[in-house]
């Protein structure tokens, strides 16, 4: 297919990386500022452009991995297309194209650096379309590109996007908090990593349920009293620390 | 070594068994109820007591593995021992033993649970003794236990528990609030394992702050709205999410 890729961020990045690897053709990137657009369609030898009414209007596949809050603009300069327009946000429904002639889909359920390669074909992609006919279209095209494919509709991708800030991005920033406390008592944040590496292997083979540990659960308020104590100095992070113990504390009674 | 374990929890459990595997001999076990004892003596041919006030006044090493709040109260009844007294705990100074002829510290840096095997050698022990010498005998033990030993002091110590509970118990916790969610919307928590997966391994190659992804990062508000409205009926997840969310725009404004 001849793909036009709308974006030039991480998502915008692996995804046409990942088609090119499949034998589609990339044929154009738009992106806001050109010299991303240039940096990402030079190494797929794809021209690069800033302006959407420059969009190539017979492309096979336009995919739209732009801010969440700009997909209806993109879509405004997509009206007469032919092509299948497809966007990759979890958090937007489907209708948000619903003025286009074909509308799909193809959200990564995967958090994506622009510096990190990583297996697209373990990426789960969760796929939607406006018809039958474009749905199996998709498929086809998400199945080529991973071995992780499921029919969620609008509302379940919410569901699912929300359930990934918790478990990654909510994650991630409690990795950050607990490396900032380390640095600053001069302690190498390289010493947790068995235990962070640990926590997430232990959920292949118990719920998190049955795999809490530490004080909160324990309920050794003590302990709980001590760390509080040790966090006076960062407000923001003693608040984050009651409420999570709270919380597990609720959850265990 | 002739070793006295004291408890029979996850972290007296996977202890005697590495003290066991690296040639030690357990000669007591003791846990404040006779049956959990007797599962893991049995399971080390060591012989399982209840009363502290039979323990083995003539072994080489105690290891203290009982809640935090019960450690003083254990080494009440260690007062006359040649051995070497060490506890395992993250949250407690080494002067908790400091009425004992010999004490230390040995606590590692992982999460257990009893049915899950690890590989013993990658758990990061922090050690720490009150005299250099004994220091010497906790370092020769440590170093068969595990290939990541630390000389960590009581005030470090508790540096590491608290970053720790960030790192490791909050962040299962919020795998089991994103499991949750799933849960109560028929889908699966298993789509999720990639994304969790890959959050993990990203930090192996860049800090934390700079693999945050989401939209709190991106000042995303109309994506962060909705999911606050998709939270109305759990009060306490929305609060968590307002506060994670927040401080995650403060560490990236």
């Amino acid at each position: 297919m001849k793909v036009v890729c709308i974006g030039s961020g991480n998502v915008a990045t692996h995804f046409s990386q990942a088609l090119n690897a499949s034998g589609h053709s990339i044929v154009q990137i738009w992106s806001k500022g050109l010299e991303n657009a240039e940096v990402l369609g030079n190494s797929l030898q794809a021209p690069a452009i800033n302006d959407l009414k420059q969009l190539d209007q017979n492309a096979d596949l336009y995919l739209i991995a732009v801010r969440d809050d700009a997909i209806a603009s993109v879509a405004e300069h997509l009206k007469d297309v032919h092509g299948l327009v497809l966007h990759t946000s979890g958090a937007t429904e489907l209708t948000v194209l619903s003025t286009l002639k074909r509308s799909g889909v193809l959200y990564p359920l995967q958090t994506f650096s622009k510096t990190k390669a990583l297996d697209f074909n373990l990426v789960p992609l969760c796929i939607e379309a406006s018809t039958p006919a474009d749905l199996s279209i998709v498929r086809d095209l998400a199945t080529q590109l991973s071995s992780k494919v499921y029919e969620v509709d609008s509302k379940q991708r919410k569901i699912l996007h929300l359930a990934a800030v918790f478990a990654c991005n909510f994650t991630n920033h409690l990795y950050h908090i607990s490396s900032s406390i380390l640095e600053e008592n001069q302690l190498d944040f390289a010493m947790l990593q068995p235990l962070i590496q640990e926590t997430m292997e232990k959920i292949h083979t118990e719920t998190p349920f049955n795999a809490q540990t530490g004080p909160a659960v324990r309920n050794d308020q003590a302990t709980l009293d001590a760390h509080i104590n040790l966090l006076k100095s960062s407000p923001e992070f003693k608040e984050i620390y009651i409420n999570l113990s709270d919380s597990i504390k609720k959850t265990h009674k």
